[in-house]
């Protein structure tokens, strides 16, 4: 992955310097993808809408937790872009998280899940954070038994899993989880009407920074679908960052990998909705969208952009933030006698 | 008040020796009144569709606490009865508040608000828990600020106060929030029904639980439209509830009134929705309606129910389960770089 977005990354510059300063929609047309009203199919988890309804409930269920208090909607609050403006989440016990909650509207078209990608896909991230000590610091079992106490539950997992003979499972919970997830997109930005052809959906501004955002290689690592999301680079390609930005502690996929190449490297995140999801980077240190501009420009590109260029991109980045999902908040099927306590103490 | 009700409390047992074993619902009808499906006018509050939009923002938006983790629905969480499920509300810094949350629905039918009764409308008590340091740990000047530095939210103030000059304060945000919650009302429980004439709303067994609890004299303080939270009463009238149930710590009203016969007393709760609002009493420490009857007979009634009056007085309360809110899920107005960021170390 890493190798083909370093590939595209010569590609995209030598075009960039081909189309020069005329109009960059035709360029941004080739580098970039409207977001598509439709939600897209999901791999190996075919959707219906009973899987999404439960999917629903299932993420604004603080009882997928141990303490019963946190839902995944917490730290990706459906209200405030899909994140929870932290710089690092808070979890179980008031302990705070390693990194910077990223905001899963549109997370459905990331190449994979985590700031290390180590989640191929929702399902698969969706079962992290329940575990979690630092987060709901609960456990498949005591989840799969809290969902059984609850009558309402079990006609939900039915529907939404039709000929399955036991469908409160732990990974069906996260499969509706995904399934919910995968609706959670945010068509309809400026940009994107400005990709299907209406030049008027961005200021004159907004073109200029596109055309910077193009001209001096951002889109090497922020193109595509989801302006992003979809390779791993590492932070600090020109110049390494202040260790505030880029704490030592945090190797990115040199985690996983124990490889030396993979030291800081860490999937470049979607720029959609960024104007409203600081703050910004794994560790969350950067409050505006001014001051991260200014760190990816001398970490990863190794230049000092001026002050109308990063003013333009600016302005380029909140044509980036699309219609929020409307969606009416669940009621939850209630606790019964035999649903487990919450716990909330810390060991 | 406490007076008042232990004359209606007189009236109540009379009454019902008067009626004797026969079909219970025109005693029921004069000593109970059916939720309305229309929000009540709210006093000095006049409510508008615009100021109940801003409530229900102001009521699910974290940014009124400190930490910009807890919003009103954390406690209340509109998708569980209200409520939260926990003994006691976990807040700012995991700390534990000292009292069960009571649920915001019917609440605007409550005589006064807080288990103690310290705040005289839902306005007053709004401003209780943003302040409180063990829940939002938030203090006027910084809401303000906060609101202030939210762009989207001017608009929502001018439509909601028309007239005001300056409509963004904290009094304005708690008066917003009231408008909300004076629509959080759950008409058309079974019961309602039944008191509306539907005999069949109710199960036989409902309908002897309903009996059981007039003929014991629960309804003494367990009246009126919300079943409850019209007046004080002593927690141990007739025998002392265990240290676990009424912790000696916590004399209720008399911290407010330092009076020796308000030792223990709390504002009866309403016992709407009370099948979906465990734990009970401000303790939090009784999960099972069972168990809080058999506290209940003990300790107000100095009698010992029997076990199929309690099984009917329990199904009876499980009548009184009405028609949850649906609500759209608010979209709340973005941060911007005016915006304080959170805060979420605990002195």
């Amino acid at each position: 992955m890493k190798k083909m977005a370093t590939v595209s990354l010569l590609l995209v510059v030598s075009s960039a310097v081909a189309w020069g300063a005329g109009n960059p929609m035709n360029a941004a047309q080739e580098m970039f993808k409207p977001i598509p009203f439709k939600t897209p199919n999901i791999k190996d988890n075919p959707s219906n809408p009973a899987k999404v309804d439960l999917g629903m409930k299932l993420f604004f269920d603080p009882r997928l937790s141990n303490s019963q208090l946190i839902s995944c909607n917490t730290c990706h609050n459906l209200g405030l872009g899909g994140a929870d403006l932290q710089e690092t989440s808070i979890g179980h016990g008031w302990q705070k998280g390693p990194r910077n909650a990223p905001t899963v509207f549109n997370a459905v078209y990331n190449v994979a899940q985590f700031w290390d990608g180590r989640a191929a896909d929702l399902k698969a991230q969706a079962v992290g954070p329940v575990q979690a000590s630092v987060e709901m610091n609960n456990n498949p079992e005591l989840v799969v038994q809290t969902l059984k106490s609850i009558p309402g539950y079990t006609p939900l997992f039915w529907k939404a899993f039709p000929g399955e003979k036991n469908p409160i499972t732990f990974a069906n919970m996260a499969k509706a989880i995904e399934a919910f997830e995968a609706t959670l997109v945010t068509p309809d930005a400026p940009f994107d009407r400005y990709l299907k052809g209406d030049r008027k959906a961005l200021t004159a501004k907004q073109e200029a920074g596109l055309r910077a955002f193009i001209d001096n290689g951002c889109v090497a690592c922020h193109g595509g679908i989801n302006v992003g999301g979809s390779g791993y680079f590492p932070f600090g390609l020109k110049e390494e960052p202040s260790a505030e930005v880029r704490p030592a502690n945090d190797m990115g996929r040199f985690k996983l990998t124990n490889t030396e190449k993979d030291k800081f490297v860490f999937r470049a995140p979607s720029l959609r909705n960024v104007a409203i999801t600081q703050p910004y980077f794994h560790s969350g240190r950067v409050w505006t969208l001014k001051d991260a501009v200014g760190v990816m420009s001398t970490a990863q590109l190794g230049i000092n952009l001026t002050a109308q260029s990063s003013d333009n991109i600016v302005a380029f980045l909140e044509s980036l933030t699309g219609k929020q999902p409307k969606l009416q908040y669940p009621i939850l099927p209630p606790s019964t006698t035999n649903t487990p306590h919450p716990t909330v103490t810390v060991k």
